[in-house]
């Protein structure tokens, strides 16, 4: 039996428990450049000194998939955080999972993010890869470099979890 | 007598000796999430970890300064780089200067950056402070936090260095 999973509004409350939502609103901030800037100030916990890791930038190019969706594995970083954040001004989905066990249907959950909203994933949060709407959607990506397993995947054997919009 | 500075197309060979261009054209990537992905992989040299230091993600929002400007002030950061990355494909302009002296006006560089464009100042490269075009135009930044004397500032006293676009 399928359980569909309707993406939330993403909050920095509800995603506390994932990582943070990197986002202006409500977000510390002051003037800086004489008054020609604002800074909103430390967004987000980059966490990616384990084993000797260092920061990346990358660019991610995400391309829509279809929808609805069957979700079919979630996959996790021990090492590291990793940060997400859109390069243009369009919703995007993330779906996380609380717990050891992503599996487990209770423990899903989805958000739908603006465009103006990134997210750091917690080390080791169970999350679903990158999940756009529109085609060459582009991400500024914050995560991990350096030795070590950085990456786990867990397929969806059993669990029958379906996103719909 | 001024001398003016107009801005030149920023590449990453013309900007190497200032740090990093960050941009997907010409940059190395490979497929990820079973396809619905492009990774442009460790696109700026983060080096934020001297005295302690750690890396922080902020935003920055800019507002258009007079045009032309006369510039009167350059910046350096010497325990950290200073990533920018523009939030919309936006056009935005990039100011540094070689050297120790950022007085000396042959020193000077100016570089009109595409919406797409990102750049990466290396540790203790003299810079101008955010130049936007548009209203409200904001970055990804990523920076160093921790203590330590990491801002100088030079004010431009006798030079009349003048940006026209």
């Amino acid at each position: 039996m399928a359980i569909t999973l309707t993406p939330q509004p993403l909050t920095q409350a509800v995603f506390a428990p994932f990582g943070d939502v990197i986002e202006t609103q409500g977000s510390p901030h002051f003037a800086i450049n004489a008054g020609f800037a604002e800074r909103f100030q430390d967004l987000a916990n980059i966490d990616v000194a384990a084993d000797g890791g260092w920061p990346l930038i990358s660019i991610f190019r995400g391309q829509p998939r279809p929808m609805p969706l069957r979700l079919t594995l979630m996959e996790r970083h021990p090492l590291g955080t990793q940060a997400f954040f859109p390069l243009d001004d369009r919703d995007w989905i993330v779906v996380v999972a609380a717990g050891p066990d992503p599996r487990a249907p209770e423990s899903v959950r989805a958000f739908r993010a603006g465009g103006r909203q990134g997210v750091n994933y917690a080390r080791g949060t169970w999350h679903h890869p990158l999940i756009v709407l529109t085609p060459d959607h582009e991400f500024l990506v914050i995560d991990r470099g350096g030795d070590g397993a950085n990456l786990e995947e867990l397929p969806f054997d059993d669990a029958e979890l379906v996103l719909e919009l």
